[in-house]
């Protein structure tokens, strides 16, 4: 339980709206209808036309939007514990045709836009052919470790991104999370802000297996196809796909998913900051949890079968937690209660 | 209509089945029970223990098995028609870690144990660096002629390819018509007969968005962890798409499925071939037909509303027609007085 | 003896320039007045501004050339023969991204307008994401069949690739024998016939490891700083390789030495003709010679101590004798005696 | 002057020696005499069996030997200011089938074992298919601040390497200036300490274009002659580069180069940081000076003519000098006057 919101079910909408879309043939490879649909909710969405489509895995959105984004092969710029970097294999140095991610520091996951202009002064050395060239900037919103740019910081670092030639990149494995953090529209999280592609997140807020492709800059569009077909990332089926993105973003269930997450994850906080001996690592900005607890906690957590492990690194000892859309007030309270050694048993 | 078996839509029982999946949280990334399940129903399909796995499209399936079978980068021999030298954009090239295809002529779309000794025979060449080595044969059964090979040629070539130290891998995206065709097991059809590594096709055949890459040979079975994460392939909700897979293999509903679009395409075949001027290119082994029709008939089916393009390559100019698990012998029969000319109208 | 024009030793005038340019620094990777003149003697040389480096081998030269002509990954047609797909273990496949050789037939090697122009007509097929977008074409001259294409055919094959959006490349690893052989200008078997990017060839006509790559389309050439670096292909003492082109160009040795290579093998191709049985596969355009030979000449060769192994492949058993730059008359006069029966030992 | 060691001229006994190969014919592609000799001189040289053989770059050597050491794609573990990292365009990791850069911290680009045990510590993480595998640690000797690893933390960093299943390899660019600030034998700096693959470097000691890679681990030798066919390593003509690398190792003229080489910078040092204000950045153990130097220095340096560029970067505002085999007391000598002011002119 909270080990992540990868491990939670199907929002019951999206489902209906998967076998309501088993009906009759329809032209494969995104030639159906739905997907059509798809392209249209999208724009709605983020208010401009964009190029959009279905993928399987948040590591193939992720990969295929900066193979976009880097022409043959290049340098990402990213954090230093971005997704792309450490949990991905690297996917989006070898769909970007052997690209370079070039790791930035900074606080809760966050590239700052001072350490980001530090990191473009040091461009000229990486103009030359010694270093691949600088091609994009990689945004993880909300962030790895639970945390959300304001838009002024992605404005910034767009800003000096595409004074410098970079396009920019945003990971939203946990887009609607940080959507309903900021209070903002989609579209002022990303284009507005300066965004370029955008991996929109669907299957931690409620889908099965589908995320988002989107596409604010034309001129990068033109090898989609391709790139799709080659990374096997072109479904025959698609319009059960694309059907999970539009039925998250109709009738704004994705804000609403992911609001209920957050809100679990702050009761969660809250509770677990109230355990003498524990401390929060990060601000819980959405629905992700880092914190120390004294051995005890865990050990009550791990007595009362709850396997959450404990986490070491550059952090040093702690745990993660992640409520998800189907996170329930009263199981939170439970594992609260346990933590607490209030309650000896679920 | 009969545009491919891509269009169809989800069989039943497979849509039931991802339904009822969908009751609480389950391990991410493959270590629910359902996934667990899915080896278990592999192993039994196949009558031995097997590693598999779901990926999301026969592209990836095929990629992935390859990339598995050949070490570093090597040459990959198949027929020059194959689907992944024709239509999958350079996938298994690139995951296979830049490996070259090495086409391999053959009637009917099917390499002869002949012609395969023969490229074998040219292997001392190969074996030098000027050539990627030599590692692995891939049979796509059925083909994409719609033909299929009959078990003594998949053994004969395999046969071949472990002597001279290659292992095999079956491009099954039409696998289960393929088995109701020869009327063996899928045992039979794969290891038995010296397969080391399958695509089994499962989307084309009812499913939604799942193939599995079932591994026979476990010497190749290590690297599969990386190579599913690089390439985008680990299914964080993978319960969903194993459920498909194994609800397909349950009660023989692969077979079912496989078995009714074969007889359509038999239906069919017989109905067209029976039009004045019209030729069948190939024998109708499975569910694909290929087939020359005179131009008047292709007018009437454009001016009945069917959107079958004409094809013209080495076979000169043809129609293909493939119908799927959920194609009616009536609409067969409707679809054939059109071409007849007997019927004005669908 | 006359295995392959890569056996011979380096031209006296290239290694006394090598021998002169060691004297005291020069600026590192390619910043040296050397390199600056050789881009003005390639520009001279070719009648136009070109850019142009060296790089160490002949497959470097193709492998940089190709990929400086394609963008990530695309399709490179050859003919089926060629050294880019027989003999270069996918290093252009590699270097391009990812790229897929296509494969035309012809005869001696060559490709024609004809078959050239049939694979464009399917190109409709090649342009969805299916394939790899077609990017290229890449014509060896001299073939690897020792003839040449006529000036009209690379200017009609050309003409067809730029009317479809490809560009032309030119494998010249025996560009000077072409030259001579044609009687024309190294513009007019380039740039003026149509060709974007030539692989010059050196090293097998007096050079020592020096290939040249020489850009005439400006368009392609703002990678190649990238792409040297990457692919271990920036020397640093760039010197001592420019150098070696300059020599070659420098008074026309590049075409003194074809020429002789060119004449020696006529002499050796008469010879071997004349001999009852003997029969020559191709026309004998260069300095390369393919040719049956009954079983006693080969076993008279073997007594005698020539190395040259019979060759058995798709134009049945035969010999290939190259003759270089530095073969003698005499050793060729020695070597028909041998195989003719007439002087029992060299 | 003193830009760097790679503007250096080439060795007279190399040359010579280049001079004296260039005799009648000689199988390509390694086949030759001298190609064998290099052999016997590289195991003679290091005291035990080798396979060994010449690239042309520095970057070709690195990028092929940890090609070599990593299966597929792979973690390589590195300092961060690697030469593999900051130079080479991405080069170790496109040859090395998309491997991905490991970087560590370290005083004086040195790698410590206790950081490398403390990163193979987080390995738990790394051996899930989230990251790629780590195979090798990459160790820089001299390095690239100019100082050298000590015998014993090569030891300790190796010992820990292979308990964790990592090969090791020795980026040597400047091979022979370490050894002879160890007063070391090769071999006691490479497999004696548990090198397992060296690039050995000779451009920069007074070769013209050749490094050696060295293979000590025979379990990797395998692939050699294919890496280096696609990556254009192989060279037809390949006796011209190996002799270069066999001159170098006879009469010790590596040896004899560096410890040059060596004394040269100790005297610039000794020489530049009696200038008040100036200072040095790191221990001077080879041939590289790293230095902080006022301003005034740096403009009568310019004023005389010398090109060398402030560098700026994390370690702050610095010049960076490389005596080689062929700097003269003299050039030093008045070089240190001109930045002292004693001399006006030079």
């Amino acid at each position: 339980m909270f080990v992540s919101d990868n491990v939670s079910s199907v929002s019951p909408q999206v489902m209906e709206a998967v076998v309501a879309t088993n009906v009759g043939d329809a032209t494969g490879y995104g030639g159906d209808e739905v997907t059509d649909e798809l392209t249209n909710t999208f724009s709605k969405y983020f208010e401009r036309s964009v190029t959009a489509f279905p993928v399987g895995t948040g590591t193939a959105a992720n990969a295929m939007a900066l193979a976009l984004a880097t022409p043959r092969f290049a340098s990402i710029y990213c954090h230093q514990y971005a997704h792309i970097e450490t949990t991905e294999c690297g996917a989006s140095e070898a769909w970007a045709g052997g690209s370079k991610l070039v790791l930035l520091p900074g606080q809760h996951n966050r590239i700052s836009p001072e350490i980001f202009r530090a990191a473009l002064s040091r461009i000229p050395r990486g103009a030359r052919p010694q270093a691949a060239a600088p091609a994009v900037v990689s945004l993880t919103q909300g962030t790895e470790a639970g945390t959300v740019y304001p838009l002024e910081d992605i404005t910034a670092i767009a800003k000096l991104a595409h004074e410098h030639g970079l396009l920019v990149h945003m990971d939203g494995a946990r887009f609607s999370n940080a959507v309903v953090k900021l209070g903002c529209s989609p579209a002022e999280m990303t284009w507005r802000s300066g965004v370029d592609v955008l991996s929109y997140g669907a299957t931690k807020n409620g889908g099965i297996c589908a995320e988002g492709v989107v596409i604010f800059n034309p001129e990068i569009a033109k090898q989609q196809g391709f790139l799709r077909r080659r990374n096997g990332q072109l479904y025959s089926k698609m319009r059960y796909l694309s059907v999970q993105l539009i039925a998250l973003m109709q009738g704004e269930l994705a804000e609403k998913n992911a609001r209920h997450a957050n809100e679990m994850a702050r009761r969660l906080s809250k509770g677990l900051a109230a355990i003498p001996g524990a401390r929060l690592l990060f601000p819980v900005d959405i629905n992700e949890i880092f914190v120390f607890l004294p051995d005890e906690v865990g050990r009550r957590l791990t007595e009362a079968g709850y396997q959450n492990r404990l986490r070491i690194d550059h952090n040093g000892p702690h745990y993660r937690f992640v409520p998800a859309w189907n996170t329930t007030a009263n199981s939170v309270d439970t594992f609260v209660a346990v933590a607490s050694g209030v309650q000896p048993k679920r």
